[in-house]
């Protein structure tokens, strides 16, 4: 179903009953969910794309889980409805065009369920001296009230 | 003014007419100014603090510029209020440390203005894959709606 790694037909984290179903996490590759649970910040399911949107590679819609996902979403039962999306791929440029093309997709098929992307800023124990321009300008523009 | 390093009384930036008087940046070193002002998402004055609060190293609240930068927030003219502090010290332990202070500071004695943080999250460019978990764990806390 999430198209992360499993013997069964279901993997470990699907089969959980305790998991919130939700709260659904899109990552580009299966180990991609380690590090996400190793925060332990996170209590919902998985979705592994298998990769990420890159035309110039010849990566299309086509060739990622996206139409699985949309159908996940779309079709989830009346009494456990997808009430939010957490686009987690990663922030590279072809992580991002994964990300944008997904909300773009979900706001128009699923506008009830909404869409949220990780953070971008800058990482624990960094100095704003050795900070690159793009990333401390996304750190300033997504400033938070303390 | 700012304690930003200057020739004259006032740096090149507070001498600026066309910066924002409205916005306060603060940072640990005059060389913390330069990476901000790459980014091009800044208008407003600055204000540098000569460090971070750090008790173990015998750094306490007076030997920085805090009571200085209190005193530019409470005593603001009316025509020209300051509206919100930007806190972009480090996001290390003594840097969090120090934004905290201020924030609870400024909360008590100047509850009308806004005290914002930078984002904490992935830098752009970045793998999940080789992220730490604080700040996966930040980023993942810290998403927004696309």
């Amino acid at each position: 179903m999430c198209f992360n790694l499993a013997e069964g037909p279901r993997c470990q984290l699907c089969e959980d009953q305790r998991r919130d179903t939700g709260l659904i996490c899109v990552v580009e590759e299966p180990g991609d969910v380690i590090p996400i649970e190793r925060t332990h910040e996170y209590r919902g399911r998985y979705h592994v794309l298998g990769g990420a949107l890159s035309p110039i590679d010849g990566v299309d819609p086509e060739d990622l889980k996206l139409s699985e996902l949309f159908a996940r979403v779309e079709n989830a039962p009346a009494d456990a409805p997808v009430r939010e999306v957490v686009l987690a791929t990663n922030p590279t440029t072809t992580g991002e065009a994964t990300a944008l093309y997904v909300a773009d997709r979900l706001r128009t098929s699923a506008p009830e369920v909404t869409v949220t992307r990780l953070a971008s800023g800058l990482p624990v124990g960094a100095d704003l001296e050795y900070a690159d321009e793009v990333t401390l300008g996304k750190a300033l523009a997504g400033r938070r009230a303390l």
